[in-house]
């Protein structure tokens, strides 16, 4: 058995055992796409008409729900009828990083349900192996999926060497729920033992801070190539931002789609380029 | 000049450079308590109640904004109210965990608006200095005050070691907005070089995971008694939840008042046991 990252997006959705990753490496593969457009802008206009604009050639996309200004019930309906129109899934980029009984409701309660919508959500490791099972008291039964935060790419992130290894022993736990990692490189067998079985290991990573223009912005974000992270470091998801929208007010639509095809291409590009190695 | 946790709240709150940290510690020894109620319930009706009670009691009210079900407008106008009538700050409990750019858009946009009104908000370390450099570019204008995550109480945290440093070396490097931790000790001059100053160092101490009467949940989340982490660890506030009001559903408000005075005069003895010592 070849590493999963040496697989087709195809193969692998069809071994995996959890339903939202399958599901995600399906639509990867029918659109031809692993790009996540990560919408972080905070007027609902705005948010829509980038959307609305990458929706056809995204594989998922990534919201931080909570900077929405004027959110309210109908920004879920419409973010639920866009995804079944072009076929994305819903990636609620909430960070959860409390202890279990409390991310269980910031899950499931409040205004944003974020469980109800999102397939996927994140969370960081750094609370210990509660914060998994709080998450998937909720999750499992709606068939979602979590990521871990394995690695930043921030300046200075504290997500290294025996961090990172804790982050994936929690995940290898849990791989019922927990379906892979935000990172910059592979995981599988990271700080696995002799009893370990990690050949059956399929941990999507998702990449963040990808530009195939900008190095880096004034608040430590640090930018690496679709080429880099994919062919490369075998990542799964390029996830980009303002790479695509710019600053994300008064958006070009036509611009918009223009990078979002851009980074589309590039990134897939890549993935051939990696999966052609078999 | 000796270590913080020997000095009065008093004597402290006239040195601290920072407003919301002069502001709480002038608090508690006005209202002679050194305790948060964490009010983690989903119903504005259960959260007011429990606040009406335990308001004259606490120095601290810390919330979860994000899990009530039925949140509007109006809850931030009656919570700064009451906030104003019983003499008690408020602290978000969010634990910020993202870049720079982002938790700046999280604290001050969206529904919430944290940073104008939590006096207090907390955030991990894990992400590097970027998120205080985030953060503080939105607190900072507004007198807020920052609490880093040095440690965690739930099983198995990943918040040891190296982790713990490089956080207070984090906070050391921003005391203008960084006033304190939640950890289950004294944090100054952790990590520290030759060169800082850290006698100048007080960083207030806010515990979690205190409790009078249980040892532990089922989702992995450990308790101390007040005595135990303010006279013990030298901790400055102690922060409780369900030891208070139990589930939190139709509260028995003479109830909570009773267990709300119980934990602040255990709290308030065991910090005037502590100052007695110098």
């Amino acid at each position: 058995m070849s590493s999963p990252h040496l697989q087709t997006y195809n193969e692998r959705a069809r071994k995996h055992t959890n339903k939202a990753a399958s599901a995600l490496l399906r639509v990867m593969e029918e659109k031809q796409s692993n790009l996540s457009v990560s919408v972080d802008v905070t007027k609902s206009k705005d948010f829509f008409d980038i959307i609305e604009a990458v929706g056809p050639h995204v594989c998922l996309i990534k919201t931080h729900i909570d900077i929405l200004e004027d959110f309210d019930a109908t920004v879920i309906d419409r973010l639920r009828e866009l995804s079944e129109k072009h076929k994305f899934l819903i990636f609620e980029d909430r960070k959860f990083a409390d202890i279990g009984s409390t991310v269980a409701l910031q899950y499931s309660k409040g205004i944003y349900k974020i469980a109800d919508w999102a397939h996927i959500t994140n969370a960081h490791a750094v609370p210990g192996p509660s914060i998994i099972t709080g998450l998937a008291s909720v999750g499992i039964p709606k068939e979602r999926g979590l990521i871990l935060l394995a690695e930043m790419s921030s300046k200075g992130a504290l997500t290294t060497g025996s961090y990172t290894e804790d982050a994936v022993r929690m995940a290898r736990a849990r791989r019922d729920f927990v379906i892979g990692f935000i990172a910059q490189h592979r995981m599988e067998g990271i700080g696995a033992s002799d009893t370990d079985n990690i050949a059956e290991e399929d941990f999507l990573v998702l990449a963040p801070g990808v530009g195939l223009d900008a190095t880096g912005d004034t608040m430590g974000q640090q930018y690496r190539t679709p080429e880099q992270v994919v062919f490369e470091s075998g990542c799964d998801v390029i996830i980009v931002g303002r790479g695509i929208y710019g600053k994300g007010e008064n958006v070009d639509t036509r611009e918009v789609l223009k990078q979002a095809q851009r980074y589309q291409a590039a990134g897939w590009e890549a993935y051939k380029k990696r999966v052609q190695c078999i």
